[in-house]
């Protein structure tokens, strides 16, 4: 017998993963949750049948959504993460001793509670004792902050169920004020390859134009993902993605396995048709 | 009814496409060539049931095998393409007026009367009058060449079949010999990220070093290839592949929808582990 975990990434196309066992199926108030142990994958964490994150490819997103902004502004000390309940987001950001305090905002506890239970690898710091958890609806939870974080990282699924409003200006403009005056926010982009990805690219572009004035896009290969072509927005109040601080990230001498500060750069010099995705809507 | 095409990426991983005909089958002397009509990525070319060209997403393949060569030494008068029989490499160095003359030797002739009859997207530049056909097997081909070509580009398929020959030690040597003393060679050289192609990717990387001085290794996002994830190999006796020549690119006015001079400079800059896999066999 063969079990094989099959997402269709759109009508047109179908990504399949050879499943060892499937450890565990719920379905919370908000989305339906599943656990698989892969052949080539490791754990595998599935939204709604949508592949979250895999043992073997979770470290490319988790590195690239926290180190970029993190070598950008070497003295971050206060951060918002909404979303990212697997914990693979503040495992790295508990990576920084200079990080004060990592507030955690995600909705829904069950991911929480499976992700500590199955898939340690990526949940193992959220006890760290700067993290606190928020089980909490993320928008709001931003309505009322003003000028206390450094950092807000959007951690967010694809914007539908309770990402979507993830994906508002009114959002992204409660985050801007959420921010210090220095403060950088990034958020999950999507991907430029397939329509449906890259229509929430662009629209979510287009609104964070309108609320940040440094708006920058970076890309990063994630093979589990549509296309394996997958994108963050670095967006900030001041601070530009390239600048003088980030080659004092290599004295921090954090071990990773996908970002350096050579791939940092590289990661902003994007192709000719995504420029012009970005661009286009202007 | 649905028509679904799918390949088995390794055991473990499968990718599917959905199809609107079978357009073509057939078997030559050395593999077996399959064309579709798809939904979401035109015309499909399979080699032996493997994805070899989609018209979606070739431009990003041809234009990183070829800009990435021609931007480094603008000076390249005579090419040669061992592979490469849908003519998607030939068609964008028929885009350099500066070429004078383009060697094509497709061991496969059946490819490439296949992709003119059905893929003219790729195949619609292999009657520029420099480009000469050669049905041969280009590891007898480059044996009796001696300091005749700028540029030699391996546009083979992965290291099985007919294409395995082009992955040995002494195919390498051959192609230094075959190229002039300020010669580039440029090889498909696979993806990191999955068990069998990182083993060929690090077999032929240590092979080239042991020939070329110069070796570098550059990326690009390549969907519906596994992992999305691919690779080029730049070797080169003298030149390096990001220098002082680039930016003159901009002055040709060759439009591409990938290829740009910062993401030539930015595809050399690699993950961590990337960099591990080519260091590590040193």
């Amino acid at each position: 017998m063969e079990l094989w975990f099959t997402e269709n990434q759109n009508e047109n196309v179908r990504f399949g993963i050879k499943i060892k066992k499937h450890l565990y199926s719920g379905q919370s108030e908000f989305q339906k949750i599943d656990v698989f142990e892969t052949f080539g994958f490791g754990k595998l964490l599935t939204i709604d049948g949508i592949i979250m994150v895999t043992e073997k490819d979770e470290f490319i997103y988790h590195e690239m959504i926290s180190h970029v902004p993190l070598a950008a502004k070497p003295d971050i000390k206060s951060v918002l993460v909404i979303g990212g309940g697997d914990g693979g987001t503040v495992r790295e950001l508990t990576r920084y001793k200079t990080i004060q305090n990592i507030d955690m905002v995600e909705i829904d506890k069950l991911v929480v509670d499976i992700s500590k239970e199955y898939i340690k690898q990526t949940s193992e710091n959220l006890d760290d004792s700067r993290v606190k958890l928020y089980y909490e609806d993320g928008i709001e939870f931003v309505k009322n902050k003003v000028n206390e974080y450094d950092l807000i990282i959007v951690d967010s699924t694809d914007p539908i169920g309770p990402g979507e409003g993830l994906f508002t200006e009114e959002f992204y403009q409660n985050c801007y004020n959420a921010l210090k005056s220095d403060g950088i926010m990034i958020n999950q982009n999507e991907s430029p390859y397939y329509d449906k990805e890259r229509r929430e690219l662009v629209r979510a572009n287009k609104k964070m134009k309108k609320v940040f004035p440094i708006v920058e896009v970076y890309q990063f290969h994630m093979p589990t993902y549509p296309s394996g072509h997958w994108l963050f927005g670095f967006n900030s109040k001041k601070i530009n993605p390239i600048n003088d601080s980030i080659k004092k990230w290599n004295n921090l001498n954090i071990n990773t396995k996908y970002y350096n500060t050579e791939i940092h750069k590289g990661s902003f010099m994007l192709p000719n048709y995504v420029k012009e995705i970005i661009n286009d809507e202007k």
